[in-house]
Parts: structure tokens; sequence; C-alpha cells
């Protein structure tokens, strides 16, 4: 599903949010039937570095940021209905310019 | 449920988030197989007023906050695992005091 659908159906959703960088960046966990999850996300502006576990897809819903991905030394723009890759086991640099509503997927 | 269930199951879940006061109050809608629905919402510290159109159960998983309910001059203060509710057609004031996550419930 991309974040043009306006709903996920049939999910579980963790009741509790998982808060990063004193609450400007947070986000809810949502389960899908088939085992895979993905996460819902607000970023207030500001500048941010992430890790990755697993591969991700970040899909920016609404917002604007700059990102820059793992071994490049390139600012990318991304606006909302753009999204952008993250190889696993890496660090990404975000500077979000206005509110930024995500979701991002986990790849195994 | 309450919040101190880990999670919704069978839902459905927007993929847009709800944003007010620019972006320090967010929340996303959860949708039951019963027709209702709930918010799980974030607050960061500031001071609010909020209208009700349903009446609210506003059930705190984390944080601290004073409330000022309908009609009341009196600041009630609630922490995680305590809620409140809200009668229809009302406002109500908030001090929220450290970065509060919730679950909001309307009744019809």
């Amino acid at each position: 599903m991309s974040q043009a659908d306006a709903q996920f159906d049939n999910v579980s959703v963790e009741t509790r949010a998982n808060v990063y960088h004193d609450g400007k960046v947070t986000s809810r966990v949502v389960k899908f039937a088939d085992g895979s999850h993905k996460t819902l996300g607000i970023m207030l502006p500001g500048e941010y570095t992430f890790g990755t576990e697993a591969a991700e897809l970040m899909e920016i819903t609404a917002g604007s940021l700059e990102v820059q991905l793992p071994g490049s030394d390139e600012w990318l723009h991304i606006e909302g209905g753009q999204s952008f890759d993250v190889p696993a086991n890496a660090s990404f640099k975000l500077k979000v310019h206005s509110l930024v509503d995500y979701c991002c997927s986990y790849f195994k």
C-alpha cells in the first residue's frame, strides 16, 4: 500500500507511541496480518539523524524535508507524495522544514 | 478497551494524521468493526482549548497534564494511567506539562 491509500484495514495498532528527539518525532506501530509492520509518524521541524536495522521505505504523506542518504553528500528535497529508500544497517540525516506526516515500511 | 491494552486488533487506521496547534497536537483515527472510532494522539507541552461534539473519554497512556473541565474552575492533575470524561458540545482546557500520549474514545 502507498501513502495515497486512505487507510490500512485489518491491522493491529499499538496503543503506546514511540517517542524520539524529545517528542519532536513520534510514531505508532501498525501490524499487518502477514506479520509485517509499518510505522505512522510525525516529525516536527528540526534536524535528525536516524539509524536503520531493516531496509526502510519512507513515504511522505505531507510536509517537506531534505534527506542525506547513506554514502551521499547530496541533500535531496522531498515533499508530500514522494518517498525514499534507506538500506539496512545505515544512518541517514534529515532536515525537516515543515511538519512531516510519514509512513515507514520495513523490509527484511 | 483501556489504554492498558497493548494494541487494538482488527481495526483500520487512517494514514493521514490530524494536526492541531501548529503540530504540537497530532492524532490518528482508528476505526473499529462496530463502526466506532478512537483517536491515538500526542500532545507536546503547552496550553490548549478543545471543543467536543460527541462525549469523550480521554485515557492518558503516558505524560502529565492538568485539565479544567466544562463548568469547573478547578484544575485536575492527570498522569499516565488516568483518564477523564468530557461531555458533548463542550469545551475544556488543558495544560500539558510533559509529552502526553493519549487515546480518545467518542460516544454518541
